[in-house]
């Protein structure tokens, strides 16, 4: 189950306001506003206090050529602290920035986190695979430094802090000993690139001193890569730069079912946190009423998590796990013939 | 089955000696040397014209500091161009190189070939497995230049060169068409890293243009590991930069068994190349006639195709797998009890 307490210990909690706390929803592209629907039939079924405040965010251009998020739903993020989001589409024109990569940097999400637990009903290779992926989710690979050296030779920047590794180091820890969870391995690859790999490990052995009660080993990303498709079941929390992350949590996706089925969050400092489904916006299948809402609604029950609501979380986790073991009705891509809608009231009926 | 050509079509071939050729044989450490022996004991059964000139390399420190290889290896490298290699234990002492890398640098080895294949008989959740991995094993990340920037501010630069690009793609391609394969997927993630891995998949295209009998397609790393683990048989021949490379390759390994069971090779130009098997040294089984020798006995298969010998080839590779198939006699790796002098014996008796 993804009991995961997000949050960390020490952080301030964030202040609701009284009566039906606020999110802002951001739709998406494609797909994303039938499987925001679902979401919000189920989060209504369930009588979640809540209240959505839809935003749609097209990258605009700001003073000096600046791409940036819709001012309005800037805004509406830095009240509400809180967002859900489903799938946007990647933008073609050169120089126009991934609007997902736009959003985690506008907010400082410094840590993206994906748990990845085995979905009884959904056959997969793979069993009891439980295991958390965290993702430096501001710098290294991700920098956006590059530059023509000379002619035909191009040389792009990981950049890796100090600051940066320690804050997910301990977001780590922090989620790891709030969750039950009982060892984190940092992946690296500072074999090779001693620099910079070298620095994010010395942050992560340093926090590890200060949680004992969690046992730390270290890892090559190439021999974690393997023995993850050996067997799965031997991890629990990964931590690790950027790239690392983005690779090792759609491989550790796979092994369970796919994006389809994968919950994600963006957490950042104060309580800031927005949560998405990772896979595409499906335009072949937009407006069909064919696909899946599952991955959003996983992540909007880490979200339920993160806010505190533990007792809706699990109530809507439940029913859809249930809806999805009991395979009577399931949409196309989880082996069923049912539409997203019958889907949705399926998990709405049981929760 | 592994029937690779690893050379390329319109290079040069290599010129040997009448009679018996030779080959340097680097047996490496740890269990390195049994693995060596079995292979020769094989290679002598099945009375393949090679003889064996053996060196080891340890690192020494040439004028100005430099580490480089011991100038017999050098020398014998230079005159038999054909390298096999057991595994190197990776030094701990501080600025000290990978012996690995050491050696494909100073022969310009630019082509790390790994084809995965099933193995009959020898269960994992994959079947049908059959694609190979070729990387560009001479830049970008790997490129080992890191700098501080500030006090707790590191960077370190992935260097893409249109040279390199365009040769480790022309070699894919050649790969492709000299081993009846149909298509060429180029790794990368260009949507981040859009000047270097950009150039990277320019020539990557540009080459294709070249080669209109084999099918071209481009895929995200994070896309590349998702569907991998998912269905690895929509693969054929990946083509990507050095890390990438280091990456996927070990997690195909995974999928059909781990490095135990999976040949590699470093191939340079003008027929220069080093073969060798890439699992660790095992120190806590070294001596005790308990190793597997068969990564190491692949990729000499891989070597006798390199040079031309496939019929040799076809006769071990084809023992090898039918020892490993009656599940009589295997070492303690692959499920069995047997030494691996008993798993050498039966491989010889068959071949
Ligand atoms: C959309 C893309 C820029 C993004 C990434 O590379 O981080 C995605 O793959 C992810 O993992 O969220
Ligand atoms: C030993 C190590 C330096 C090497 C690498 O990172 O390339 C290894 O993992 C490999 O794949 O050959």
């Amino acid at each position: 189950m993804l009991s995961h307490v997000v949050g960390a210990a020490k952080r301030p909690t964030v202040c609701f306001r009284r009566g039906l706390q606020t999110v802002t929803l951001i739709p998406g592209d494609g797909i994303g506003p039938e499987i925001s629907v679902a979401v919000m039939k189920i989060f209504e079924a369930a009588k979640v206090p809540i209240q959505w405040e839809e935003r749609n965010v097209t990258a605009i251009q700001g003073p000096g050529g600046r791409w940036m998020i819709p001012p309005d739903c800037k805004e509406s993020m830095d009240r509400t602290l809180i967002g859900l989001k489903g799938p946007l589409k990647t933008p073609i024109a050169a120089g126009h920035p991934s609007m997902n990569l736009l959003l985690r940097k506008t907010f400082d999400l410094y840590a993206n986190v994906r748990p990845c637990v085995s979905i009884e009903g959904y056959k997969t290779p793979y069993t009891d695979v439980d295991l958390v992926t965290i993702r430096e989710n501001t710098e290294g690979e991700y920098s956006g430094i590059e530059h023509i050296i000379v002619d035909g030779v191009v040389q792009s920047i990981k950049l890796i802090t100090e600051d940066a590794s320690r804050r997910i180091a301990e977001y780590a820890f922090e989620y790891a000993r709030n969750n039950q969870r009982n060892s984190v391995t940092a992946v690296h690859k500072a074999n090779i690139m001693r620099m910079s790999d070298g620095l994010f490990l010395r942050k992560c052995r340093e926090v590890a001193e200060n949680f004992k009660d969690i046992k730390f080993t270290e890892m090559y990303l190439d021999t974690v890569c393997l023995n993850m498709v050996q067997d799965p079941t031997q991890f629990d929390v990964l931590v690790m730069p950027n790239l690392y992350g983005d690779i090792l949590s759609d491989l550790c996706a796979g092994l369970i079912g796919g994006l389809g089925v994968t919950p994600s969050g963006n957490i950042g400092a104060n309580g800031v946190a927005i949560f998405e489904s990772v896979h595409g916006t499906a335009p072949d299948i937009a407006g069909l009423d064919m696909a899946n809402p599952t991955a959003l609604l996983l992540s909007a029950v880490m979200m339920l998590r993160h806010m505190g609501m533990h007792d809706y979380g699990k109530k809507i986790e439940t029913a859809c796990f249930d809806t999805i073991r009991d395979k009577k009705v399931l949409t196309g891509d989880l082996g069923g013939k049912s539409k997203c809608s019958e889907f949705t009231e399926d998990i709405c009926r049981r929760v």
